[in-house]
């Protein structure tokens, strides 16, 4: 898992450079034929990327994007209103069965398929009008890493070219350097605080929430961790009530204007008595984890990357193989 | 909060009677102007009713249901794309500024707003170009539960009248009575299970996840416990890994198409060591909780009428009190 999350930065830079004319021509078809909406189609940590491909979307867009419950089409088989609708179809393996039916049903209502894969010559692929590799190459652990990495800087570049945003673009183009600095940051003050934990919460908001979503999943599959993801916002409509008496909370934020609400929000946790992490801000009573400024678009692209070494050293402290989650397969199956 | 649980079925009643003038006009109303896509607004207790929105609403109209992300429109200010739009928003209160201020936008740009509401005179219904009272009365106790079941039945009510489904209808006709009984199931064998736990899954699929959601919030709400919500298809993409060792975990199954898988899953999951728990269906190794045949459409209602009985009970043996949670205040406000 170490080495393949170290590949990252590379796989970033192969992916900007590679897609760069697909995606360019992706873009002008989309000014061109503008979807009304957009449709996510994913599970796992790819439904993570596509978290973060709703809010790039939304925020800079204005498309209201959604995201697809297979077992609408795959189960209860309903045909979606579908015309000029935008699928964006998000899968390591380009092969779950429930992910095809949706994207099937999509496409045969009208939708403009448009699938990230990192397998070539997937199923996915073929039933999609346009196929964005993810060029991380074969990822042999189970649990993510490169791969979901890829998608979202494979997210972040259709969105710097269909909304033609020369800041984002530059941005994109320092990201893969940004991210091997990533990787050298030092989160092990984490440690301590989670290496005999049973549950935690990860908070984040906005492209941050998708970053939290990631890690949530991360510490359950390699470190045994009950870990959940909250909106930053969300956690206070019901969830605080878990938060005290030294529950642990990792909370992300970003340089933009959700800042300052969820370093507030990262004082009244520690207040309340929860173990506060903070990555990406500061808060009174939280233990700092040391992160990159940048796009606020792209911090949380950093964030994880920052987060896979750590995470690969609580999974061995707590006694797990962090390649090999127990009872998992690499390609889920279900209908 | 058992108080308030046990006056849901007649809420229920009076709702479908003193709203049925208004469904038929809205119904008439959305099949005349039919909207392209929609939008639900909603957070906590109210955003899991919009979950079972989104699962009526696409398999029964095949229109796509996007969640709205409220920092879209509050933190970042982006104006959605919302011409022929159905906004739907639903609260307790109508006075949580983060929910108001998306409504508004999703208003501004066009949308039909049709808010359900708990509370006579809010901000929200102000706003809204109907406003569908849920007639639940006041809830003093902070975890929700006559008002969220109230929304259930709303949701029901409107996509019943809207796609003309006597069927649908003659099951709302039913379903007081069925609360009733429902509000009476022994769920007990639920609590030895759960009241040493400190972490559980609550799995559902389709109109059942949103159940699932909903009694993992009130779960930590409640009863300290931390209990996460997935869908029985998502839970097979990484969270499995926890579900080992005595883990306990809540299954939930109505009688449609899922029910196969879920009951297959829930037998796996007994298989791999997890402590489960199984209501609207069966499965070896699992403790079968009571359950009502109905529409499967319904029955997620009434898995949780009789499932807030048992969690009010489990609240007092873990030392909790049900009605005044941690940390937690009644209208939650943030930005």
């Amino acid at each position: 898992m170490a080495e393949e999350a170290a590949e990252a930065p590379r796989v970033a830079a192969d992916l900007l450079a590679r897609n760069a004319e697909l995606v360019r021509a992706l873009a002008a078809d989309l000014r061109a034929r503008p979807p009304r909406t957009v449709l996510t189609c994913a599970r796992g940590s790819s439904d993570h990327a596509a978290t973060y491909a709703k809010y790039l979307i939304e925020t800079r867009t204005g498309l209201i994007t959604a995201s697809a419950a297979p077992s609408v089409s795959s189960v209860y088989e309903a045909a979606p209103e579908a015309q000029d609708v935008l699928a964006l179809a998000i899968s390591q393996s380009g092969a779950s069965p429930d992910l095809l039916a949706t994207a099937q049903a999509a496409r045969d209502a009208g939708a403009r398929l448009v699938a990230l894969v990192n397998a070539p010559g997937s199923p996915l692929a073929d039933l999609a009008d346009l196929e964005l590799p993810l060029w991380a190459g074969p990822e042999v652990s189970v649990a993510a890493t490169k791969s979901y990495l890829a998608a979202l800087v494979a997210i972040a570049q259709i969105v710097a070219a269909w909304t033609e945003d020369p800041a984002l673009e530059k941005s994109l183009a320092g990201l893969p350097g940004l991210m091997t600095r990533a990787a050298d940051l030092d989160w092990s003050p984490a440690l301590p605080v989670l290496e005999d934990a049973t549950s935690l919460y990860v908070l984040g908001r906005g492209p941050g929430f998708a970053a939290a979503q990631e890690m949530a999943l991360k510490f359950k599959e390699t470190s045994g961790l009950h870990a959940e993801a909250f909106s930053a916002a969300e956690v206070r409509h019901g969830p605080m009530a878990l938060a005290r008496d030294g529950f642990p909370v990792l909370v992300l934020a970003q340089d933009d204007p959700t800042r300052e609400g969820v370093e507030r929000l990262a004082t009244e946790l520690a207040e309340a008595g929860a173990r506060v992490l903070i990555a990406g801000a500061e808060a009174q009573g939280a233990i700092t984890l040391p992160s990159l400024s940048g796009d606020p678009l792209l911090q949380p692209i950093l964030l994880v990357q920052a987060f896979y070494g750590m995470v690969e050293q609580l999974s061995r402290r707590r006694g797990f193989d962090p390649d090999r989650p127990p009872g998992l397969a690499k390609v889920t199956r279900t209908l």
